[in-house]
């Protein structure tokens, strides 16, 4: 019996009927021959409309409370999936994080998982049950010093992931809104291409570039494990998108559903995000100036700092730091790194919201002279100012004008030529393609 | 520093201005120098709505689901409260039944309290917070294997009481949607008066046989531990009922709540409950019927069942059985005395749902005869039947149709003159006082 881990986002479980549409496709897993584990989320928009709730009691509630209150989504979700299932005469239990044997590091909020237990998964599976997870949750220790955490937004893929790595699984299905992943944001690149594979490493920076599709650190962790992942649409039927290691062989389920491997491309997609805040702090004495001073204090309470840039003064005594963090997060950074900044004397700390991230992936660009040059001309080319840049071995970030996002990707997209092959390849000496693209 | 449980049930935190009365209530009790735990039920009609939500999905959804969807109910109103106490500046923390070390049977539905481990709400009160539980679950086991179980309907009443119980706390407090302990529900008899203290042994007998202000298992827990119970509104002030063992010594700050102690009433009150079937076995051998083959599997079940009557017919070869159980739990009883019956050769099983209890209760009655023989007349000089009668120490209950269910206890408390001093006793030969009672 292959084991196959499937995940359910909130809108594939928003209402009565879709339920009833995810118990059917489980049901049909099982009539497969599958064993399956079926992680899900809070039903549509409960937990954003909990948070509400809690913030009309409390300005800026515990987290500590908040995750306990969230954590009841996803338990209301998956005892009436699996009583769904129940109605169809699939045996079917569901199981709390805790149950599932998810623990965390106790970090409320946004916890890592330290490990898996799965035992009572395994029980369930022996005994012909369909376990459903209650995803997004974990645990931090037994019993009445126990804490519910949550592992922050997308949690849920993680919780997918983690269990088909502990379990062995042959590979792990995110169900979600999208039919899997393209070249950039349909909605914003009309002819963006459909990618049927794509390597983990690739997919991490699509993700972490602002590709909403799937969690970050549940690509990281299919990475680390090797689980394949595929990504598609629960609400119609189609190709979805493999996550796997470049070559790998894939289970034979997945092969049909995926679109011919593309070895030759160097560039996957075009990523976008505005989520991003720009904190510039200026004036840092140079000669006692430690970095490490600005940013320790962010790490430790776990916000993630992008790209960093760090230049002297003209003078050479003074230096100027600028970076990016999620623009969710940018109260408490200028409130952390604020206080740390007037410890270390700098002269004053500014932050920008009306930026936005336009990323270059794929894992040819690092061995491609070129590639970024021809992304800078792109942008300057229309005027588009570039404020940051930021490259790893896989992608090139900039960041540029909130307002100019949509244009820089769309330009990108053209000028690599990633689009289906219907799309013609623009004149960049003509008007912008997007002013036509809009049309419709 | 005195020590109180305070348990709200779902009316008293059905929305957000609600539970900031609470809030009030509670700091206002924590500024008097008391430690708070405060036990709450699920907000308003939450539970209903759940149930019917999972019915929408399964007919006859399976208990242990039902029990983990229902348990989400108490944690959300536990955490919304602690906001709302945090954001008073009051130090709050919101705990599970598992986190409060509540530890059941593991009996899905209707689990029995079997220990209460409080280190986790002595942790809270030791550094100054106010611990909020989650009434009515409890947890069976730790890890992931445990599982969250439900105590059954009015369970936070047997939360509360079982957490003052372990916690030596002075007293115990129900905030109800009522002002306490009346002689009959002040909805059928308008001049029923209100009782200030009351025994455990009345009460118990009272919340049996209908009175819902206070589940029986949580008045017998008191009972067994002493924990002296105040029973009051928390929409207005003014008196409530305490309940606690006759002559013993009160705490100061209940002393001034309760109305003068009544010695010398013979009957405390009526109660009633329509919530009765009555099933009937006919034409059972004689020779070979064993009487526990039909009752241990409704034992078996959790079935708890009431009055029972058995009479041999005129024959003396066969024999007539009937009892009554809680309409709510008619089918299951059918489906499980039925096999039984038939296994034991029976001629027929039959039901009726139109039928309601109608008790007096008082520690008196046991000793002063007469009492029943006036019952009885006074429900015969209305015409009304009588179709079973049980009686205990403290008690006489009679079986009467449905539809004079409220006349009997009008009846019955004029007939006792149990009501408020003002109350005109009724001349039995006029018409019905229920006639004018109602012209308002």
């Amino acid at each position: 019996m292959t084991l196959v881990v499937q995940k359910y986002g909130g809108s594939s479980v928003a209402g009565i009927e879709r339920l009833q549409a995810v118990a059917a496709r489980i049901a049909a897993t099982v009539a497969a021959g599958h064993g399956v584990v079926a992680v899900v989320s809070a039903m549509g928009d409960t937990t954003d409309e909990l948070i509400a709730l809690a913030r009309v009691l409390h300005p800026d509630p515990p987290r500590r409370e908040l995750d306990l209150l969230l954590s009841t989504g996803e338990v209301v979700a998956s005892t009436l999936l699996a009583l769904a299932l129940e109605a169809r005469g699939v045996r079917a239990r569901a199981l709390t994080g805790a149950q599932a044997g998810i623990y965390t590091d106790g970090t409320a909020g946004r916890a890592a998982i330290v490990a898996v237990d799965p035992a009572r998964v395994l029980d369930a599976l022996a005994t012909g049950e369909v376990a459903i997870v209650a995803g997004f949750q974990g645990v931090c220790g037994a019993g009445p010093h126990s804490e519910v955490t949550t592992l922050g937004r997308g949690g849920s893929d993680t919780t997918a992931v983690a269990l088909a790595a502990r379990l062995g699984a042959a590979w792990c299905e995110i169900y979600t809104d999208v039919d899997g992943i393209f070249s950039a944001d349909p909605r914003v690149v009309p002819s963006a291409r459909h990618i049927g594979r794509i390597g983990y490493t690739a997919m991490l920076e699509l993700a972490q570039q602002g590709a909403r599709v799937m969690h970050p650190r549940a690509v990281e962790l299919g990475s680390h494990y090797g689980v394949p992942i595929m990504v598609r649409s629960s609400f119609h039927p189609g190709p979805g998108t493999v996550i796997a290691r470049p070559g790998a062989a894939l289970p034979a389920a997945l092969q049909g559903d995926c679109l011919p491997m593309e070895r030759d491309k160097k560039i996957s997609g075009v990523a976008h995000d505005n989520n991003v805040a720009r904190v510039t702090v200026t004036g840092l004495p140079h000669a006692n100036f430690e970095l490490h001073r600005l940013f320790t204090p962010l790490a430790a309470v776990g916000i993630n700092v992008d790209a960093i840039a760090y230049a002297l003064d003209a003078d050479g005594h003074s230096a100027d730091c600028a970076f990016t963090v999620a623009e969710s997060d940018l109260a408490e950074t200028v409130q952390v790194a604020g206080a740390a900044a007037i410890a270390l004397g700098a002269r004053e700390v500014r932050t920008r919201r009306d930026v936005a991230k336009v990323s270059l992936v794929g894992i040819g660009i690092q061995d491609t002279p070129g590639l970024a040059a021809l992304a800078f001309a792109t942008l300057a080319s229309a005027g588009i100012p570039i404020e940051m840049v930021t490259t790893s071995q896989v992608r090139i970030t900039c960041l540029v004008p909130e307002g100019r996002m949509e244009e820089a990707v769309r330009l990108l997209h053209s000028a690599f030529a990633l689009g289906t092959a219907s799309e013609r390849a623009p004149n960049r000496d003509e008007e912008p393609a997007e002013v036509t693209l809009w049309s419709a």
